[in-house]
C-alpha cells in the first residue's frame, strides 16, 4: 500500500477484510456463512462499549426528565437507522413524537432516495441545531467513519448551544472532540470493503435500541419487562392492555378488566390499583407523585411513611 | 397462565422473558449489559437459517438475471427495515432504483409515524402486489409474528401472480403456506415483552444486508471483496474508484488514474484493462459477453479457447 493512499484510508471501516477477499468465488451458502462469522462480531464489540453507552442512557434520562429532547444526527445509514429508532418509540412506548426527534442529512427525501452531498452539508446541520436544539436537549451523532461533517457540525453546535452531546462512531481513531461521550464501537472492517451498512449499522441499530429502551426503562415505562405506559383506546390495545395485567397480576381476564375499566383505561393506574389492593383513585394519585414510576408508587402505598 | 390466555399469545416473540423480570430494577449499565447478552443470540439463530436464506438469494439472483425485481414487504419495523435496506443498495452498488422495491405498510407516512392498523390492511396489499409485482420477480416478506394479513396477503397474491416467494419470520410456529422458502430465525423472547423491534428486528437486518449484498456479489457487481460497479462520475466517486482500482491492482495512482480515464471512468473496465493487459476495448468487450462479472471476463481474456 503507498504512502499517499495510506493517508486517504484512516478509518478500519475502509480497509479491506482478509477474510472476504475470495467471496466472489464462494457458494452462496458459504458467502452467507461468511457474512454471517463477521455479523457474531458486532455484539461483543457493542459490548465493550457498554459504559459509555451507559453514560448516554443516563445524560438522554436526565434531558426527558427535565423537559428536553433527545435528537439523532446522522447521514446515509446512520440517519435513516436513527429516523427508524425515534419512529419506533412512539407506538411503543407510547410517548409523544417530539421526545426523540430524528435529524437526517438530506431530510425526509434522503430515506428513500440518497441525497448527494447531504453528508458534507455542515452549513445545513448547523442550521437545524440553532432551530431545534436547547440546553436541556441530549444530541447523539452517528458516523461510522467518526468524521461525517453533517454529523460533527451537529455536534458542535448542539454544545455551543449547551446541549448534552455524544457520538457513536466505528472508528477508534474518532476524536470525538465535538461530544461529551465518545461511543466506540470497533467492527472493523467490513464484509464488502467499505460498506457501513453492514456491521457499523448493525451497531447503530444495537446502540440506539439499546440506548432508547434503556431510557424507557429508566422513566418508568416498563414493568419488570412490560410496557406498561399504554392506554386501552381502541379494540386491539384494551386486547394488549389485558394481556399485560394478566401478566403483571396473575388474575383473571375478568378481575383485569373490571380494573382496567375502574381506572378508565390507564394500565398503570389498573396495575398499582391491582398489586397494591388500594383503589384506583389512590393508585392514580400515588403514581402522579412518583413520576409515573409503577414500581416507587407501589412503595409509597406499601409503606406510606 | 389461564388457557385463554396461551391462546392469545402463540409467538415466542410475545412471551416474556425470564432473565429480564428484573431489568427495571437494575442500574443503566446492568440492564444495557442484559440486552447485550440477547443480542449476542441474535446471529446465532441466524446461522440455523443460513440454508433458507441461501435459497432466497438464488431466487432473488435468477429475478433480477431475468429481467424481474425484488421487492421486499413489511409492516412496522420490518417495513421500516426493507424501506432502509432498498435505499442503501442504490448507493453502494450503483444498482437502478426499481430494481429492490419496498412495500410498507401504510404506505411512506409510516417510515415516520405509524399508520393504525395498516398491518392488518390485506386489501391494500393485494391491490399493490397486482400493480407491481410479475411472474419474474421475487417477493420477500417480513413478519416477526409470522401473522402479519399486510404481508400475508401480498405474498398469496405474488404467489398467485406466479412470483417466486419468502417469508422471513421469528416464530417457529408460523406455516408460511404462502411462501415458496420459509426463513425463519427464532430469536425466541424479547428483553422487553412483545418488542420486536429489539432482537426480531435485529434478525430482520442481518437477514435483508445479507441477502441484499449476497445477490450483489452473485450479480458480479464485487471483484473479491471490493465494490466494483462504479462510474467515476464526479470528484467524490472518481477518488473512491481510484482507491478501489489501486486496491484491486496494487498499481500506482498514476497508472490506475491513467486506465480510468482511457475506460471513460468505468471501473470494471478500467480493471479488467489492468489486471488482463487487454485494451479498454477489448476489456469492455469481454465484460459485455461475460454479463458484467469482472472474474468470468478475465477468464475469457486469459484463455480465449
Amino acid at each position: 500500500m503507498s504512502r499517499q493512499h495510506t493517508a486517504r484510508v484512516s478509518s478500519p471501516t475502509e480497509q479491506r477484510n482478509p477474510r472476504t477477499a475470495d467471496i466472489d468465488l464462494l457458494p452462496t451458502l458459504d458467502v452467507l456463512r461468511l457474512l454471517n462469522a463477521e455479523d457474531r462480531e458486532v455484539p461483543k464489540a457493542v459490548e465493550r462499549a457498554l459504559p459509555d453507552l451507559a453514560r448516554a442512557v443516563d445524560l438522554g434520562t436526565a434531558a426527558l426528565r427535565a423537559g428536553g429532547r433527545v435528537h439523532y444526527v446522522g447521514a446515509g445509514t446512520s440517519g435513516r437507522l436513527a429516523v427508524l429508532d425515534a419512529a419506533e418509540l412512539v407506538p411503543t412506548f407510547n410517548v409523544p413524537e417530539d421526545w426523540f426527534v430524528a435529524h437526517q442529512a438530506g431530510g425526509p427525501a434522503a430515506l428513500r432516495t440518497p441525497v448527494e452531498n447531504a453528508e458534507d452539508d455542515a452549513d445545513t446541520a448547523e442550521r437545524e441545531m440553532r432551530t431545534a436544539v436547547g440546553p436541556d436537549d441530549f444530541v447523539l451523532g452517528l458516523a461510522a467513519s467518526g468524521r461525517t461533517p453533517y454529523v460533527l457540525s451537529a455536534l458542535r453546535t448542539a454544545r455551543q448551544l449547551g446541549a448534552a452531546t455524544a457520538l457513536v462512531t466505528a472508528n477508534p481513531g474518532a476524536t470525538g472532540t465535538a461530544a461529551d461521550v465518545l461511543i466506540t464501537v470497533d467492527t472493523g472492517a467490513e464484509p464488502i470493503t467499505g460498506s457501513t451498512r453492514m456491521k457499523a449499522g448493525t451497531a447503530q441499530k444495537l446502540v440506539l435500541t439499546s440506548l432508547s429502551t434503556t431510557i424507557m426503562v429508566r422513566l418508568g415505562r416498563t414493568y419488570s419487562n412490560l410496557m406498561v405506559s399504554m392506554l386501552a383506546s381502541n379494540a386491539k390495545l384494551r386486547g394488549r392492555t389485558l394481556t399485560v395485567l394478566h401478566e403483571a397480576t396473575g388474575e383473571s381476564d375478568e378481575v383485569c378488566a373490571a380494573a382496567l375499566r375502574e381506572a378508565d383505561g390507564d394500565l398503570k393506574t389498573a396495575l398499582v390499583h391491582l398489586l397494591s389492593g388500594a383503589d384506583p383513585g389512590r393508585a392514580a394519585a400515588a403514581l402522579a407523585v412518583s413520576g409515573g414510576q409503577v414500581r416507587a408508587a407501589l412503595a409509597a402505598l406499601t409503606d406510606p411513611a
